[in-house]
């Protein structure tokens, strides 16, 4: 086989719009695949499904400690100014992204999913709007150039909620368990901050093995 | 006053010697801030106090989702082989870190902190062996032609023990709720993958001022 071959065509992009890290994942990942011509195969999933199977911290999104609460606003600040990303901090947070799942899904397969999924984060994230909220979905697909009625009746399908399911299903499967997420084959990368490596890794994995080997 | 005078001298490194990435960011941190010309200020800490104010979290040490768990060693595999640190998983973790924070006070005050530091990281993830055993610690501190005798005595002294104390309660009012963690001035940065980013604080804050006012 030649290199093209074995090399990943694609890096997974594992991401909830109710994430802030995501969002800002999702800000960056466009273009740091194209400097790299990998592909990207967009995964719009929930977490609440993966959080609730946590025993002992089943809200990690409101974590209890002000301390990493307050932080966790300074950290996202911080990404957005160092990568030029707009942030309106939401006071409904976290908000529920199961709406914007469901509609990228049909806009993925309708090959506007990446252009859908930067307008729902924007308007959570750099417009304080709540993407919960049909009329605020169907406002983004209208503004893409779709019937926001026949999306929204689409998304709404029992098929398509099924396969939001399933594709949450997947995840555990997978071993994710936060989003962002990144995945190179099997290789899993967690938190925004692992983009930049989960694409080095589709380039070229590390060679662990002297590491593998000791423990 | 000029550039030099408002420009904070030292980063301050808080790091607990049970954390692998408190392990990463030691083998890092030098060669970082020497580029910048910075300098760093030590801080050993336990994270023990800490966590035990987190009402529903208090050991994220052993988190209890086994993919999470599995994730974190094959993520500081990686990190390792990025930096081409040697690591050695240990089987038993976390080490408790109390013994080797308290001789890196008396290390630190004698201006052999650094190399204590190293060593005992080195001990712990590299070599796997117990950093909680004063023998351990003593042959490290005696590698560094050091009285390993008379320097755990120091460690045990009432005096020092209130020191690491009052080590953790400093690191709570200053918001730290994890190691590594990095202030530059109040700013604080948590975990080994924003030691890039407390360094470039250090040089120059970023303005976040845009998006401070629009929350």
């Amino acid at each position: 086989m030649d290199e093209a071959s074995t090399k990943p065509a694609a890096i997974e992009f594992w991401y909830e719009f109710a994430s802030p890290y995501s969002y800002v994942a999702a800000g960056r990942i466009e273009g740091l695949a194209a400097e790299e011509r990998l592909g990207i195969d967009w995964r719009p999933f929930l977490l609440g499904p993966i959080f609730k199977t946590r025993t002992n911290d089943p809200s990690p999104f409101q974590n209890p400690s002000p301390a990493q609460r307050r932080y966790r606003w300074r950290d996202v600040q911080r990404l957005c100014a160092a990568s030029g990303l707009p942030l309106r901090m939401p006071p409904a947070y976290p908000r529920n992204g199961l709406l914007a799942a469901r509609v990228a899904l049909i806009a993925i397969d309708e090959g506007w999913g990446p252009a859908f999924t930067r307008a729902a984060f924007h308007a959570n994230f750099a417009e304080d709007r709540d993407i919960a909220a049909p009329a605020v979905i169907g406002a983004l697909v209208a503004a893409l150039r779709h019937d926001a009625a026949a999306v929204l009746d689409r998304a709404a399908s029992p098929a398509n909620k099924e396969r939001l399911k399933a594709s949450g299903e997947a995840a555990i499967r997978r071993s994710i368990f936060g989003a962002p997420s990144f995945l190179v084959g099997d290789e899993l990368f967690w938190g925004n901050d692992r983009l930049e490596q989960a694409i080095a890794w589709a380039r070229a994995p590390l060679d662990l093995s002297p590491l593998t080997s000791s423990g």
